[in-house]
């Protein structure tokens, strides 16, 4: 089994009250790369400058991520700078300069194409079609997005959602597209628009899978701090589709526990800066961390 | 069993994107003995003026509310008046009016003293503290706040704290009292206190529970619609603490089941406006809401 992540490689600058860090590797097919592969097999489509220091993600290629799908193109490496204030709940984007970024074209390199799971994270919706055009015998798809895409290019990203099994996005976005403060109601709509599941991410309150058949509410774990948010949502979906990708299984059950590893990960990479804490993770840490979110969250009896 | 549920009965007046309305029955008293009447024995204080139509809170004594506490003093009863605005997530006082309440002791009608459980809703520490020294027998006892009373009053109400076996508050109280964004590290500084158990609400999240051996999170269910917040936070209460009355056990299973009655009683409140849905009730339907608390939020294993 395999996974397909299509999103960026970026050198992202942050601000928290616990501190800041300046260029350091970021990117959702980073973040969701360092994830999955502790699950399973992936392979990464990204592209970066020629300015990027590609030792900085060697270790994703020790944890046998296939990154010939990385593409090294001449000019800077797309570049994220914000700044996270928790006490008054900001979220503030400094500075994006797309760079390499703006002209990407997903290329799937020899093998890619026969990927079981895909997960295109938030990039144009134009371009999460195309590579949905190349990857059509997948056994599972998902897309996540951002509030960029659904203010600008609204009709595209229903296109696109229509295309896959599950859409995931931040609550606040589920209610912007969505135009409701309910979640729930803004979660079926766009189960209207074709996708089978729908998972909202809530940061520190976890997460929420909804299908046709009724919903279901991950928790997250109490933190005492958090260094850095940046990277939690697209960890959740590495641990969320690593752990299906592993299992091969696609039953309630089996999503359920998916959404509680991908809790249980996405938990892991808000204790350091960037990818720090990510480096040296193992499967045996995560699997401790699952066995606390039983212990805080299971009823012995109903 | 019984509960004595010291608070407010007040006349309020909501604003919320769903509708207003004025001066209908509210109050914290009123809010919690409407669902702990519905699992056991509720014994009611709390102070109106002479202009507060009695017949509007009929409904609790025909649940079997001893309202012989329920005091009527020659003046104007407690006037409330606030606006919530969902999607900018305000909630905003507009007027608070304590007439009569200004001078409220609470008085305790003979027999009242013997309650199992005691609940003290958000009201000046001094207050719950005088109640505190009249019912030293109590099996468990219980005290909600509000910022006022931590900017205002913290060292009474640190007091009271240390004297009571919960306490409870939102969760942006608890941070604002612990001076921290980490509403752990915020329960666990109250723990210091001396309480056994800190229970932080965190509205449409549900709640979680701290004490010295970890922490429990409990889910709220997903609502299409909340047409007003108010007393939400005191029917919690009312369904945690009349489970716990009922079953007369606090052990950690039943502390846990006791959380999860407290969310899903606090997920009718706010279906209607002020206590319009808690008078018709019944305990059916927490139980089936109860059953609905599983279906989303267990795992079929783990």
């Amino acid at each position: 089994m395999s996974i397909l992540v299509v999103g960026s490689v970026a050198l992202d600058s942050v601000e928290t009250p616990m501190g800041k860090v300046t260029e350091e590797v970021g990117g959702s097919a980073t973040y969701f790369s360092a994830i999955a592969s502790l699950y399973t097999n992936v392979n990464l489509v990204a592209v970066v400058g020629t300015d990027f220091p590609k030792e900085k993600i060697q270790f994703l290629s020790e944890r046998g991520v296939d990154t010939r799908g990385l593409q090294v193109v001449e000019g800077e490496t797309f570049r994220w700078s914000g700044r996270y204030d928790y006490m008054s709940n900001i979220t503030e984007t400094i500075d994006t300069r797309l760079n390499v970024f703006a002209d990407f074209h997903p290329v799937l390199p020899e093998g890619y194409e026969k990927s079981d799971i895909v997960f295109l994270a938030n990039i144009d919706p134009d371009l999460q079609r195309e590579v949905l055009e190349q990857v059509s015998g997948a056994k599972l798809t998902m897309i996540d997005t951002m509030d960029f895409w659904i203010e600008n290019k609204r009709d595209s990203l229903i296109k696109t959602m229509s295309m896959v099994d599950i859409v995931t996005m931040n609550e606040g976005e589920a209610r912007l597209l969505g135009e409701t403060e309910s979640i729930l109601t803004a979660a079926r709509g766009i189960l209207e628009l074709g996708p089978n599941m729908v998972i909202i991410k809530r940061g520190e309150y976890g997460c929420v899978k909804v299908d046709m058949d009724g919903y279901f509410t991950a928790p997250a774990c109490l933190l005492e701090q958090v260094k850095d948010p940046t990277g939690a949502g697209d960890t959740f979906a590495g641990g969320f589709l690593g752990y299906l990708d592993q299992v091969d299984e696609f039953s309630e059950p089996a999503i359920r526990r998916a959404t509680i590893h991908g809790c249980a990960t996405a938990s892991f990479t808000v204790e350091e800066f960037g990818v720090a804490r990510l480096r040296t993770l193992t499967t045996e840490e995560i699997a401790e961390r699952y066995q606390e979110f039983y212990n805080f969250s299971h009823l012995h009896d109903w």
